[in-house]
């Protein structure tokens, strides 16, 4: 019986000590070393694994990043659940990612950047973060964990997500109905939806023009989220100040892209949130023990909904 | 009876319309439009003001700011109490701009900067906050708000001052025998000490030698605490791998110095840390209450420890 890991090699390490010291009954293998096929029953892998079906007696997928959209649904047995990472390292890492971002804009630091290699020293008044309004698209377990850790640094926090959602501190609005309520008083918005047929895109241009003018972009989501020429025409009217991106379409960008020079764009390689080993292994092994016990397991990825 | 204001104007309008909402007796004046030189009883500025003998009835200086370091005592009549701002707008914005710059050090922003103007997409690994040993110089009003901010988000974080203190989560160190045990393990280093004779070059060599290698920085003291060469040679050496600078001596820096193009440093127009009109108005008027009273008033500066 085996668990087939197919991520980042320096972590695997710890995943595979972790496994021995805890699962010593599970077999850990590093991808493409899979050992005798028919053993794989657990695959933890952030990238998609083709041709599944050579695994007969494999039981779950889990996904070793926060998101699925990586997957295509139908390369993977409908008998097979497929599980999202839900751990704490996942949400403390985005709390923090999010909140350095937000307040970089709050504190005009993409601003400073640009000024500093002009050799300016132009000091800006500095307003307190109860006026200043952020907007977190997205309110599941990231979302709610970073829009809680916003408002309890004082910001003026709103949330908006497809169902209703209720969040101590954070005004909540839901569904496409409510969203244009929700964008307009959004002065710094942080996208962290999941990636589906709906969200795709949704950072365009329609979607800027109902934020108020100036305002600025965390995109911390997926780059398929996001326009990017939408943006670069935003940021060049005025209409947005400034962003901040983790993630891009594609990753990573090409090396003549305009985003790389954008003196209003700051570009971090896709490391907002990072699963931790440590804390990680403790969902995995749950779930595979409540599998086991023919329960259902935390994080199954409802495929229709597509998260 | 008038009280004279002398910083930023955009600020010193809203003073000047809480002055009359809350103390309309006192009369507010803008500098240099003193009016009747005698009817001066109170003085509100940042930058220090020459021939304050020319006002007879003087009867508080207030420093706009959170330090006094720009005064030269002498030249406060020595029946003149000098007051410091201590109001919560200076610890909210100094916590915010803190935990922008640990956040930024702890996850490579100066590093992803850096990577981003030469077109380099490459993830370093995640460390979570709790594996993340960050260290506070100075733990006055502003330091022990921004150690127990820290704490808060996870950091394992420790303080030192010069006198013994006490702070919930925060691992505390005192005096100069406790300094070389509390710099050892400090990867990320926040200067937030006043500027005095005591303190002035400290952040030198001799200091970042003791540091673990690697570590970063962030003063957000002053800009006289630092010995800005040891600094360049600490970040050429490796010993010290990015520093995230508010201050400098002097401000702004020289057109032609290399801190403006330094690749690992990041640097930002002295504003972390800014007063609040709406909150630091109600220091004042309770302190003028206090005065009139003849009780202490909060702040006034112990002109031998020089804060």
């Amino acid at each position: 019986m085996s668990f087939v890991y197919n991520a980042d090699p320096e972590r695997g390490r710890e995943w595979q000590r972790l496994f021995a010291l805890r699962a010593p009954d599970i077999d850990f293998r590093f991808w493409p070393d899979v050992g005798c096929p028919a053993d794989v029953r657990y695959l933890g892998t952030w990238a998609p694994i083709e041709d599944l079906a050579r695994f007969p007696n494999l039981e779950v997928v889990f996904s070793l990043g926060a998101g699925v959209d990586q997957f295509e649904f139908d390369s993977i047995p409908s008998r097979v659940p497929l599980v999202r990472m839900q751990e704490p390292g996942i949400v403390t890492t985005m709390q923090e990612y999010a909140i350095m971002a937000v307040l970089a804009l709050h504190r005009d630091l993409v601003h400073y950047i640009a000024q500093q290699r002009k050799r300016i020293w132009e000091p800006r008044r500095v307003l307190p973060a109860a006026r200043r309004r952020v907007g977190i698209l997205g309110l599941g377990q990231l979302g709610a964990a970073v829009a809680e850790r916003l408002s309890g640094l004082g910001f003026a926090c709103r949330g908006w997500s497809r169902s209703p959602r209720d969040i101590p501190g954070v005004e909540c609005f839901s569904g496409e109905k409510e969203l244009p309520d929700f964008l307009a008083e959004s002065e710094i918005l942080v996208c962290l939806l999941p990636l589906t047929g709906l969200t795709r895109g949704i950072l365009n241009a329609a979607l800027f023009s109902q934020l108020p003018r100036g305002a600025s972009l965390v995109n911390v989501g997926r780059g398929p989220h996001l326009i990017t020429p939408d943006l670069l025409d935003a940021l060049d009217s005025g209409q947005l100040s400034a962003a901040v991106l983790d993630v891009f379409d594609p990753e990573p960008p090409p090396e003549e892209h305009p985003i790389w020079s954008h003196p209003r764009i700051l570009l971090t390689p896709h490391v907002a949130s990072m699963t931790q080993p440590e804390s990680a292994i403790d969902m995995v092994l749950d779930n595979i023990a409540r599998h086991r016990a023919g329960q259902e397991m935390l994080g199954t990825v409802d495929r229709q909904r597509g998260y």
